[in-house]
């Protein structure tokens, strides 16, 4: 029996098929590679029990050709479905992005599913989902769901299609509903873009808004931890679970001051205005973990540990590249 | 400036057209003539206000083609978007039907008012979006949304476009959650069948199920008169209201009997097994119309008085075909 993971070759993808490896699993792992890159892949790549095919998810011919040659040669148990558009600006200025990238793979999965019969389904949603309520607790099961950005309204209209082929067709269905996730090996996200900037300007790192958008991040190793978690213990048939540290969260004024510590000690930090970073950003939001904490996890790192601990990685990161 | 009507052809498209056309207003409307007809826009087709063009919106240049037209020949103010699959058993066949019928049309309809500037969508959502919650009171800001058949879903994702579109283009939006909805020209439905199960067999009518769905039935007349409250009174930039006569419901039972009544007094009626008519049915549910009740609108007649007069308008248009 196989596992298959889409997005393979992204950020959490690649981390995901490492853990799968270890634990014993053959893996099947497809990806575009348009934000995803071989080069994340060349510790898994290695191993034997690994199997990557470069294809777009949203060609459902092409999809359907490398999944049927994966089943035939080892049964596919499982898809962990984590392809999508991960650049949330490039979803607000063209729709189009994430209702291929986001949604169609997700579409798509779901029908080559039903079509070769395979029954369980891991899929990578998002806090995006919830919208912009201001401060007020984001469990998981909030209503209404009014998302701001097309990636948060192609995540939802994902978990709709998800829930409605679970009542004709998938025998379980895990939806993880990440908060950010910080780690290497960085493609994009805050902490990235400042060492990047104060590496080409050392004297001053300017801040789009004023830095106190505050916001939980979780490490990838905590992530991966959580997902395994939830997979063995969750009793649900629809496992829907917020994912986080459960903590107060990081401003950005604190990420910035960190990677300037660990990067430019003497640049200067020029503040913005707003409390927005972009069309679609959420200033900031309480993201309830409480039903995961019940369910027994607990995260190794918080907030802030995460935080400092993927600076120093993505420092190390970008001094090799 | 003109209004545009999307799934005019259908059931609630044409009586809306005529309604907007009394109202005054210039109407374009738009159908693939699927599932909708030429014969249901035989009363609007001869006013000079309305112009009809046949096109399948999921076609993103034929629908920008025939929508910039009309734009060129009068600005388009508004557009009410009810174009959908409304066949849930097709879509549960086929997962394909809701997406290009259901949620592709709403896609593009919002990529067209972006490249157009139109600032203003009435959208034809559903109860459908809340899935199966056993009795508990469906309130809008009811959660989690994890709908049961690919149209509920398809619906959902189309509101979670919607919501992220006025993040960015659009100035206001309606979201309509429509209950079922009855009168003519009927062109699914359960009245609809039993009148037409009867004709051919008048001895017994075989009823899926054991007649104790219970579902609240709205009749068409009142379904566009809260529509057209709400455009006038709700203060919301997005106002997401259920639609629904606010009472306890009919039974399949109920309707069964009102129809045997009406077509042939002396049938037999022949009960199924089980609860649900088909996979993606929901039994039993209880709509809630408080949010409505408090804008201020109250329906004309009760769902019993609905079935009723839909039953009398179901018979004599089945007797003219």
């Amino acid at each position: 029996m196989s596992v298959v993971i889409t997005g393979v070759a992204g950020f959490i993808g690649c981390n995901l098929a490492a853990a799968l490896l270890e634990r014993g699993d053959e893996v099947v792992g497809f990806d575009n590679l348009s934000l995803g890159s071989r080069r994340n892949l060349e510790r898994v790549l290695a191993q034997p029990r690994f199997s990557f095919h470069a294809v777009g998810l949203e060609d459902l011919d092409a999809y359907r050709g490398v999944l049927r040659a994966a089943h035939a040669r080892s049964p596919i148990a499982e898809i962990w479905h984590l392809a999508a558009s991960s650049d949330i600006p490039a979803g607000v200025a063209d729709p189009r992005v994430d209702l291929r990238d986001t949604f169609m793979t997700t579409f798509n999965t779901l029908v080559l599913m039903q079509e070769l019969g395979i029954g369980n389904l891991a899929f990578a949603s998002s806090s995006a989902v919830y919208g912009d309520r201001g401060e007020r607790s984001l469990t998981e099961d909030l209503g209404p769901l009014f998302p701001i950005s097309n990636y948060g309204a192609m995540k939802l209209a994902s978990e709709a299609a998800i829930s409605a082929a679970l009542e004709s067709h998938l025998q379980r269905a895990l939806v993880f509903r990440f908060p950010k996730v910080v780690g290497v090996p960085a493609t994009h996200g805050v902490i990235l873009d400042f060492v990047r900037k104060l590496k080409a300007d050392p004297k001053t790192l300017r801040v789009l808004g004023d830095g106190t958008q505050q916001k939980g991040y979780l490490h990838v190793g905590d992530l991966l931890d959580a997902m395994l978690y939830i997979r063995q213990h969750a009793p649900e048939k629809l496992a829907y679970y917020n994912i986080g540290a459960g903590d107060e969260g990081v401003s950005v004024r604190h990420i910035a001051q960190t990677v300037v510590a660990a990067v430019a000690p003497r640049a200067a930090i020029a503040y913005g205005q707003g409390n927005k970073g972009w069309v679609g950003d959420v200033p900031r939001f309480s993201y309830s973990t409480a039903k995961l904490a019940k369910l027994g996890w607990a995260p190794a790192l918080s907030s802030t540990e995460a935080v400092a601990k993927a600076v120093r990685e993505i420092v190390r990161q970008e001094s090799a590249a």
